[in-house]
């Protein structure tokens, strides 16, 4: 049943049509309730067992996972991979092999090297689900920042979607710009050229070299993290000169023709890629973006165990 | 409900009357019962969602309050904060405003600095329960070590209790301090010059130079690690010059008028602060207070969940 | 009803009769059963609580233990006591009691210090499994590799295993040759003479000191695990010269008079002691004892917390 909707694992929204990710935003709805309730809970997972393999720290997504899985009453187990003895990149194949032995019914990674969820899935009869990998994606992030779009505007036909700042090592702008694509926005990037890639506007991807051209252009701006080790590595010559020409502030936002979503995966270096001003303002859904987060991910969990798209009819018992 | 009594967070004994001081003790009576089950487990957290969020390390607490958040059935995350991307300090507002966006019903939080908890709890509607922040309070301490004293003293009022060791820099002395006041207990400490706050006299506090001198006049003796980090900082000479002067031996307890009570927060340098033979001895009430803090930590987790003192009438059933 | 079976504590597999070690696998049987369910719950333990106090990293193992508590619906709490206040060897006494005292049903220990699950054992009431005490007893490792044996020759008496590899320093080989024993296998190790006990030999136990005269003579083969650290120490002049003698190789196992079962603990260094055409070939169990090791963790718990052998009469209920 799950299969006609998503297939075995969920690697990126590049393998997806936009019927798929539709389907994935319109099981997330029902779940967005379940954590506004008293009992934080629906039995859709009990006694599925779910690892979370963290290969690279990330709290925020690891903890955001966790509930979604708890409150589908799923069993996890955190493995924190760095510094632990299955660190070793050459391992990852036995690694797999030993969790599927165990009977895990889900992986989620989280991994440095691109194409690591790709490579686990193939190998293992587990579901898996990306949570990272590398440079190329972060589809649950993608999902939920267009469940926060979709909140907002309601058709992404034509929408138009910046996305600013270092996208070109960022998976979270790759899942994005796939997702939006498929969904029918229209998708621009903002930021330096040294941390954009060097064919992008090839792609069919409107390029602005300055976030004052983007804010004329834009129905909603994807504020990215800037890593503060680009600085050291060349990539952009201060934080000082990126803010000036980069940070999103109300000053820039007040000259806008329109009201413009503010949308950042965190977290954030405020002050640097965003003011606070804006972060905490009255455009910000940045916030909204990590209560949809919860609500999406119990959704692939959902849907990749095999739920049907309409269990919230029978079903607000909880656990 | 929990509100009339305990309000939306705990950060400390000190905000607290002895009313309320009292009804958490109460409430932790049957909870106490619980833990010596078969079945360890009470269905009043159901479904509700808690992080344990240490940015300093301490397994005995957190086990101590994971232990107490299970046995109520709530799903727990734990967030250990040192090393990870959300150790720095500036951060604490998003990461707080990051756990309620997840709908989070509570967090605990252990931190480095006096008054974290209060700051979360002022910016979250989530309830926030203070776990030890710097030297301010660590009430959870404070009200297992009531709980232990009333186990053996039934009514506090009038008992005299002597807290031995490093008072300077100690949130459980602040706790407890706090607690055994507002409970109408005569409070005395007991400790090197160095490790007492200089205007501590002033405060109605009576101050022992000598161990010997606190044994002739308490009831119970609530003796504190020392931090041996004191020595090398200079605050004492040697350990054995401090044990010469404040160590609670057999030998001196053998001199006391009375039977004298002896409780310790945890973990213990034998040989320093407490002798062995007084550890494992028939005063010794250390083991008492650790099983205490598990039902303490349940009765505060359950009102400010919103639960009833009266819970145990209507429900001795399990999860 | 346990203790007629077990006793309280599961610290090795010398202490146990063949009869013990039998009850044991017989319990596992149906345990299988429950990782290939959809619902992979039972509430066996439902309401205990159980600490995995692991003082070494190991997260194979620490994996394989939560998922078995976690199927028999019991609380678990981890404790990674490395770098932690509790790691110092000094303290382990005031560890154990602080978690009796919080009324932990169950310890599962990991220690570097051979004897540390037996000292606490014998110290606490709650059940305490040995999960690996130095070179002591990996007992749970014994009886995976039992389990798997016997799925594959129904009776072990008079059975051909030879254990290769750095027996010396292993836990698991210690496991073994107890466990065997007591079926009546016949018991063989192969390796080099620096990583074998001294006086095996008068054990009963046969030499051999190259891989091909094992393959002669064995039904099993169980390879160990061969700790690279041990190059640098001079025990082994090389790996490569490691791998020429005692490597396990198809082309080895091509002139075997039989087939041969392929066991490893696990993590394998492949092209060390192991060929991945033989780890990964017709011949290898090695996913199968990691399957195994589930219901095995699974059955040693249930019959310490008082769970009679026959329990599956009663009960596929799910929890």
């Amino acid at each position: 049943m799950s299969t006609a909707i998503l297939g075995k694992d969920l690697v990126g929204l590049e393998p997806l049509s936009g019927d798929q990710i539709r389907a994935i935003l319109d099981t997330a709805e029902p779940f967005k309730e379940v954590s506004e309730r008293q009992i934080k809970k629906v039995p859709a997972l009990r006694g599925k067992t779910i690892v979370n393999l963290f290969y690279e720290a990330s709290t925020r997504t690891r903890i955001s996972f966790e509930f979604a899985e708890k409150r589908l009453s799923a069993d996890t187990v955190n493995v924190q991979a760095a510094g632990s003895s299955i660190s070793k990149g050459e391992t990852l194949v036995d690694t797999a092999r030993n969790l599927e032995a165990m009977r895990i019914d889900m992986v989620v990674i989280r991994h440095g090297a691109s194409g690591a969820a790709q490579f686990l899935g193939a190998r293992i009869q587990s579901n898996v689900i990306n949570a990272g990998d590398g440079k190329h994606e972060h589809p649950t992030q993608g999902l939920l920042d267009l469940l926060t779009l979709r909140d907002h505007f309601t058709n992404l036909a034509g929408l138009k979607v910046c996305i600013v700042g270092d996208v070109l090592h960022s998976r979270v702008a790759r899942s994005n710009i796939w997702g939006l694509t498929k969904l029918g926005a229209q998708v621009a990037v903002c930021g330096p050229a040294t941390l954009l890639p060097r064919d992008i506007a090839e792609l069919g991807v409107t390029v602005f070299r300055h976030v004052a051209e983007a804010i004329q252009w834009a129905d909603a701006l994807n504020v990215l993290r800037l890593q503060l080790e680009r600085m050291t590595a060349g990539f952009i010559p201060s934080l000082r000169e990126y803010n000036r020409v980069f940070g999103v502030t109300n000053e820039r936002l007040a000259r806008a023709p329109k009201d413009i979503l503010i949308m950042h995966p965190g977290p954030m270096n405020r002050g640097v890629e965003i003011d606070s001003d804006v972060a905490d303002g009255p455009h910000s859904v940045i916030l909204p973006q990590v209560t949809n987060g919860v609500a999406v991910r119990m959704a692939v969990l959902y849907l990749l165990a095999g739920g049907s798209p309409d269990w919230a009819a029978g079903g607000g018992d909880t656990a």
